[in-house]
């Protein structure tokens, strides 16, 4: 198509997008006009000329990626979903922001087909498009060979004022930075505007030069003038060796000539006035709702042949190269989760061993890791203590490309969210690690992987008061209960390496979860739901050693289907002491301790509370665990609500206020977190 | 003195600076010399000849403040301390990192004098510091006169790689660069070193061009040469309208002649050996620790005669300017504590009233601001949404800095940090909102605040799914019982306007805690400690309307003292609903069908856990409330971990996994969050 014909048409389905927007924001009564107003020529850009895909395969490989960080703007890429042939139809349109439907207020991923990843806090779309240019790099050096390249895309996102003041995109940035992502191109929508007014307000920042200082190629054109927009991103293109950062000089609002360029346009209907008056200065019919002119349709049926062309292009490239390189294909297959992967053989320990669980995952890692060759991962700046290295690795840099180590820097929120992306991304597992007290700095990444049921490991060492000297700010207290009440999240604390090993596994053996829509007429009690086998995890890992203990033959069958195992069996128990991680040791002591003086104790070791309630839910926890009539106790160094409806609060021994300075077994003996302490409880003395 | 013999003494008291900070670590066999050796000259100096302080009055209002964000070297800090007057022994020195010592891992503001904030999570401190020095600005504003200038000092901060790397002292330093603290001025430790390795490895960004397109002034100097160092601090106070970011060029370890400038000098004790190496170099006897050579204590000697005359004559001035200006001088009492504040007119509705407890907290912020000239707060960039805007209180700018209403920007987790850092300056009440799911972004401010005891108030509204449209991503669900899990931290969810107002009068009552080192040789339970008059807190608000419904007299009595009232009293109740915040409403709904039905059922308020919780332990709580045998239920928009030990999971009416996209009321009638919902609870009919 002729530059000047294709640039009309552009702008026909840019009128479409603005006009489908602004009606459904205005049927919902709720949502935000004023980026897909503003942004409307980019996306109709962008889906019908820019990005490498198939709305009919949007699972496409090696399609290219498009995030929505500014994710309120959500009607903008419905709009563009359901007019380039993505399954979302008109009548979803029409629901959106509703229960029950496929365009809820931000775009889920899982959820609506072509949605890359959920959006809506702000900066974290931004940070997971750097994770997922930064698997496309990955996947390129591994895959692609001097005949054969099968993975070759970009990465797109739409940054507004708000995703570029929060700190996760300042961290993702400078790290996208540092690595020199190529094909990572950026759009910041730079309307000036946000919510209390002005960006003048708050936010008078150069930033374009700040991420010039980050090592960011910069470009700069008008929101509405396509030629300039495709030759910047073809400049984009050209600088390999950078990320671009494309500056957009934009009208929030654009196209509604009495709202347009204010802050009330942001995130409330125009009106059925304005919409009326936007319609006509637009050429749409300003008598027809969700209309789509015919030029719109016969527009994208014409690229749709080129989509599919090069679509299937790409087939006939990788089946050349599946053919070529069987060994390759091998390893993609696996990767993809096509194939089973192969056996981890996993590290085993003498009963006695006394090691750190951050050592027994350290060394759980070499295991998986020499496995699965599509298993990545680091640390923010912690890897020698969070023992994350994969030995004989190498380092992910702009220059070493299959480097299997990522140093994310002090960055925890950015490598949480980069660390999604990758998921996200697929072909790659990975973790991310930092101490368990900064789960805190990213804990927004954790929730986002938790709603998007994607399996993101979080390996948080240092997971007590044990980490001893450095302190209350270093000691978590009130971490293990508040990951636990986060939904589809596991958290896995291992109480020997043995445990730690079989923790590795379960994680591992995690996929991403399929999603559904609300029965929207339905009342159901919103319970927890809990599934194992999807979603991410947290590894609650020790500073200290502990001591490899003795486990009955099924334990690992019954931590899969219960959570959980008697570490120690007592025939007619008539008192159940429930404990997790560290605490296990004191637990056992105690109980052989309270057994020789002739009470009938046994011990529970609960590694996933997550199964563990899940299983007690469902009445199929095994009769012996907790036999009625029992008196339950439970130990953990951490805070009581973990253990709500579990235990009385008198029952339990843990920590329910800040740490203290000291080496750990002094802390460990003023809070009464140790075999005596135990004791005590359960005869009634503490 | 002549600038030579002032500089040899202050070389003198570097020395001595990294005598003590290498014994401290050495004889705790944990911690960081690596900082305290390399700005050992940067700090001698700091202390000795450029702080207006006086260690003799740690708490003069008008002391430059020092935040040592990097906290981790905090042997760098006590031994100034030490070494320059204030209340902090060598014996105290000898106990770092000790249980019960002054010399906790990490600097503790409360337990330590001359520790203006608790650092150690990276990049806080330099938030902090951000804070304090906006709160100069304001202090300035509004109590110099053109006769006397009582408020005019300087707030320093180091900042190590770590701290530039966070995403938080991100977004602290856009906002110091947007508003010009030309008053504030950040030493930037650039040792090129971290726990991994060279910051080669991960930040390679150029840190000076960051922040000048932030608006700062960026100066140059090696971390060794006195004259420089000394004329970069005036080149910066000489720029008053940008604050500056002094690069200072160092050496990680400097001193230490066979591990300076390796990463291993970072984090862990240097070794016999090598102490006694570095003591030679640096002309201190090797063979004694912890000692301070007589030159030190007498250069210290001199300098104080200097601090304890520039207090002096700060304290005449005062007390001219008091004289002069008595109506100033009363505002200055109140806002210092001194004197009591002026009783609040608060507002009152009607029973019967619908309205948002959102906008009942804006109506009751005008009430506050009215009479509390020295409360200022802010959004980040939700101030329409959250409703804290002070009316005609004047925006906070460069050019207006009597402003009352601060514009955060969509930088929460700066915003938690700053509002910290004005906390701690004293002499104004600061409060910083957002949605609380955004809560999240700012949970290591939140948490800081908590470890801190200061009375930072954090205004977080759209507490539920009844944030409704914007679904999963902007409703809070495991919130509550995630902040409710933090010690220290009162989070009042009023279910009404009344009871809104009241929370406000709660929390604007609270004042800085006091701090206690731990008796190191006792054993106790780490129990949940709450002191309902110090402290943060978080306000729980709604979106959505609620009725203001009838309350007993001594309603207000009874929350200040219990956290609770009975909102429904039932003669003989065997059913007790236990309801917060917008579910109360569905609780009394509830109540009364049940009631008309010949059921016996009572429902508890519960606007403040923390306290109902303290009252239950202390056996406190009125008989009336909870009646033996009564079956307990309970109904709250949140997560059942925050009914931990109260009230049997299945007898628990919430919300335990991720919201919906839809119309608030849709949504509650889908998770059967409602009267109808509670009755059937009640009547196990759920």
């Amino acid at each position: 198509m002729a530059t000047n014909s294709l640039h009309a048409s552009v702008r026909t389905l840019a009128s479409a997008i603005r006009g489908l927007s602004i009606d459904g924001v205005q049927k919902a009564n709720s949502g935000h006009p004023g980026l897909p107003l503003g942004l409307a020529d980019l996306g109709a850009l962008l889906f019908s000329n820019v990005l490498k895909h198939n709305p009919a395969t949007p699972s496409w490989p090696d399609r290219d990626r498009f995030v929505l960080s500014a994710g309120h703007g959500s009607m903008f890429i419905y709009s563009l979903l359901h007019l380039s042939g993505y399954k979302l139809s008109l009548d979803d349109l029409k629901a959106f922001r509703q229960l029950g439907s496929l365009t809820p207020g931000h775009p889920e991923f899982g959820l609506t087909d072509g949605v890359e990843t959920t959006t809506g806090p702000l900066g974290a779309g931004f940070a997971n498009a750097v994770g997922m240019a930064m698997a496309e790099t990955i996947l390129a050096a591994r895959f692609n060979t001097a005949d054969h390249t099968i993975v070759d895309h970009y990465t797109y996102t739409i940054a507004g004022d708000g995703c570029l003041m929060e700190g996760v995109s300042a961290e993702a940035a400078s790290f996208a930075g540092h690595q020199g992502f190529g094909k990572l191109i950026a759009f910041y929508d730079s309307n000036r505007i946000t919510i209390e007014g002005e960006t003048g307000l708050a936010f008078t920042e150069d930033v374009a030069l700040r991420f010039e200082a980050y090592g960011w190629q910069i470009l700069r054109a008008s929101g509405y003038d396509l030629g300039a927009i495709e030759a910047q991103i073809a400049a984009a293109k050209a600088e390999t060796g950078k990320p671009s950062l494309i500056v957009l000089d934009t009208i929030i609002g654009y196209g509604s000539p009495n709202k347009a360029g204010s802050h009330e346009v942001h995130g409330a209907p125009l009106g059925a006035d304005e919409i009326k008056a936007t319609k006509l200065a637009l050429g749409l019919n300003p008598e027809l709702d969700f209309d789509v002119a015919p030029a719109v349709q016969s527009f994208i049926a014409e690229q749709a042949k080129g989509w599919k062309k090069s679509y299937q292009a790409w087939q006939d490239l990788f089946a050349a190269w599946s053919k070529a390189n069987p060994a390759l294909k091998d390893s993609w297959d696996i990767a993809h989760g096509i194939k089973a992967a192969p056996a981890i053989t996993w590290p085993t320990w003498a009963v006695g061993t006394k090691l750190a669980t951050r050592s027994a995952s350290g060394q759980s890692i070499q295991s998986a890791a020499a496995a699965l060759p599509h298993l990545i991962g680091g640390s923010a700046d912690l890897a020698p203590s969070n023992n994350t290295d994969i030995k004989n690795g190498g380092h992910f840099q702009k220059d070493s490309r299959s480097g299997r180590n990522l140093h994310f820097g002090v960055r925890e929120h950015g490598m949480g969210n980069i660390v999604n992306g990758i998921v996200l991304h697929q072909g790659l597992k990975c973790y991310g690690a930092t101490f368990m007290v900064f789960a805190d700095y990213m804990r927004p990444a954790i929730r986002l992987a938790a709603i998007m049921k994607i399996p993101s490991i979080f390996v948080f060492t240092h997971d007590s008061f044990w980490v001893g000297e450095d302190g209350p700010t270093h000691q978590p207290v009130e971490h293990l209960a508040s990951l636990r009440s986060m939904s589809n999240l596991e958290v896995l604390r291992p109480a020997d390496a043995e445990e730690t090993a079989y923790a590795w596994e379960l994680a591992l053996a995690k996929g991403i979860g399929t999603h559904h829509a609300a029965h929207a007429n339905q009342r159901e009690r919103a319970l927890t739901s809990f599934d194992p086998t999807t979603g991410p995890v947290v590894l609650a890992l020790t500073r200290q050693n502990l001591t490899v203990f003795v486990k009955p033959a099924d334990w690992k069958e019954s931590v899969k289907n219960f959570g959980a195992y008697l570490a120690l069996a007592t025939t007619n128990a008539d008192t159940v002491i429930l404990a997790t991680g560290s605490e296990l040791g004191a637990a056992l002591t105690a109980a052989e301790k309270l057994n020789s003086e002739g009470k009938k104790v046994q011990v529970l070791s609960i590694p996933s509370m997550e199964r563990f309630r899940a299983a007690r839910r469902a009445k199929k926890l095994p009769g012996a665990f907790l036999p009625t009539s029992a008196k339950l106790y439970a130990v953990e160094a951490g805070h009581y609500f973990s253990w709500a409806g579990l235990v009385e609060e008198e029952n339990f021994l843990g920590v329910s206020r800040f740490g203290e300075s000291g080496p750990g077994e002094k802390v460990a003996a003023h809070f009464c977190i140790d075999a005596q302490g135990v004791a005590d409880l359960v005869n009634g003395k503490l």
